[in-house]
């Protein structure tokens, strides 16, 4: 069975088809968030932290690093600025963490840091990133996210996108890192844009998990991006990609309906046993907050309802 | 491609795994609930009337009609109410029906006032009912749903099940049924009590989709029975079972959180061209309504959000 360590100094934390899915909280990261990152520029890290303790409070079981505030002059500004991130997202909680950077010698910097096992974020099918890369992910002993992109960019193609990921991962064997220390990221289109991106993912997550073995991540609200309501699209993606195989999203944890999502699926899915997560989550919960019925009438007693000829079906 | 094609006397629906999810509306049933059985009884069809009324508007495509009023006498009791209630239902909206009852006389007399296509709910894998139901089937050339118990009840073991409703399709087969006509319940047992039966279902499912190659529909909400917030659960199981091949289920449609899941799950699985239904549905969605962040802060732009080197991950 197919697993991957990652920890902290203190915690331990498996990615596994047998495992609960693993939640790689997506927040400290300043892209696309000025605020935030003019904060982190000025050495003001109290965002950094508070979305440090919100997602673990929410539920991450692993936090995504991402120091990326600027694109100047990256090569020099953001080492020392992913270190110092490092080291107070891991001196506040006690999750692994990931180290998230385009940036090889950010990601080196943030190696010589991180205490435990951290995740490397990412190498893709490029000659240039594989060459960079796997051989700080073989002299650390740490997994890493292989994005099934290369050169000629993200094929629609789940055939490519497949072949890409295989790439990968014999390259990493050609360095001796393990195909379970390799988290393929398939890539997840839009739907509104890619109106096969789901099929896509499905089709290969199922071909990652019995051909490669290996286990998947993604950016999981890339998937909904410009559609309205993207929580309920997102929340029904996740039960989804872990029927068919994921075992662990980038995401923002924050998010109930989401949350609520990986907590059922985890539940269907025999990684919650006796239910007993769900329970505590949500032994008190009102339905007002979610899932109200449009329905004046009675509530439907379904477990006790008959259909022809199932009177017993409730009991096994 | 299989296609179960299910009709009322204008409208045609097709059950397919290249199809939007059938949702069968599972309100018109008496079973547990004591008020409508005393009104119909009664001769009062008011809440009959309600009912199918606002599962159409809430998007049942199908509605299953159950007149099981009473134990007492059914076989002269039942057939006449049933195709009262037929009569009422079909009178009021025009989706296709199903007839719904363990009385093979009363399935016989909905079959013989049932205008269109309606679809028979159901035979098991027990030999009296097998000679009972399936002449019938024929006779009406009806599709059927095919419960995958038998004589010794409902096997844990999904390999039993399988059996069964493949015997239930060789015997199908010998009338002249087409297995196209034969819709599999593989039958789920509620996860608290059985903590691997959502397992035990998507195993079953990809079997029944790639061997027997027939369509599938379940009582949905019996996988939640005895744990709180069971939308939760339902709103999980419904993608999960879809993306592992469902076609169908018998369900209460007039909960909004299961609505919700069945419409972004036919989105991601690729049967809501150019997401029509959904931003038709959702365009003007409030997110106090479902899904509200927890998180104080600025919504997450993770489509434009950067990971390591993945800045172009949107357009392919």
């Amino acid at each position: 069975m197919t697993r991957t360590i990652v920890a902290s100094a203190t915690r331990e934390v498996i990615i596994g088809f047998d495992q609960p899915f693993c939640v790689i909280g997506e927040r400290i990261n300043p892209t696309g968030r000025k605020k935030l990152a003019a904060e982190m520029n000025e050495g003001n890290f109290e965002t950094v932290k508070a979305d440090a303790l919100a997602q673990v409070a929410a539920g991450a079981t692993v936090l995504d690093v991402n120091a990326g505030v600027t694109a100047v002059n990256p090569n020099e500004t953001e080492p020392p600025l992913m270190v110092k991130t490092l080291e107070i997202v891991q001196e506040l909680v006690d999750v692994p963490l990931s180290i998230d950077s385009s940036v090889t010698a950010a990601i080196e910097a943030g190696l010589r840091v991180a205490k435990g096992r951290p995740l490397v974020n990412s190498v893709t099918g490029e000659e240039e990133k594989l060459e960079a890369i796997l051989p700080l992910v073989k002299k650390y002993d740490v997994p890493v996210v292989a994005i099934s992109n290369d050169e000629s960019g993200i094929s629609e193609d789940p055939d490519v996108r497949f072949a890409v990921a295989k790439k990968i991962v014999e390259r990493a064997a050609d360095y001796g890192i393990p195909a379970h220390d390799i988290v393929v990221d398939p890539l997840v289109m839009p739907i509104g844009a890619v109106g096969t991106s789901g099929q896509q993912v499905f089709q290969l997550l199922r071909r990652l998990r019995d051909e490669l073995k290996v286990n998947t991540t993604c950016g999981l609200s890339n998937i909904s991006f410009g559609l309205p309501h993207r929580h309920g699209i997102n929340g029904a993606f996740i039960p989804m990609v872990i029927a068919t195989g994921m075992t662990s999203a980038i995401m923002n944890p924050c998010r109930p309906q989401e949350m609520e999502a990986v907590r059922a699926a985890n539940v269907l899915n025999g990684t919650d046993p006796n239910c007993q997560e769900w329970i505590m989550t949500y032994r008190d919960h009102q339905p007002a907050a979610a899932g109200a019925s449009a329905a004046p009438t009675e509530a439907p007693s379904a477990g006790g309802r008959r259909r022809g000829g199932r009177a017993a079906r409730r009991t096994a």
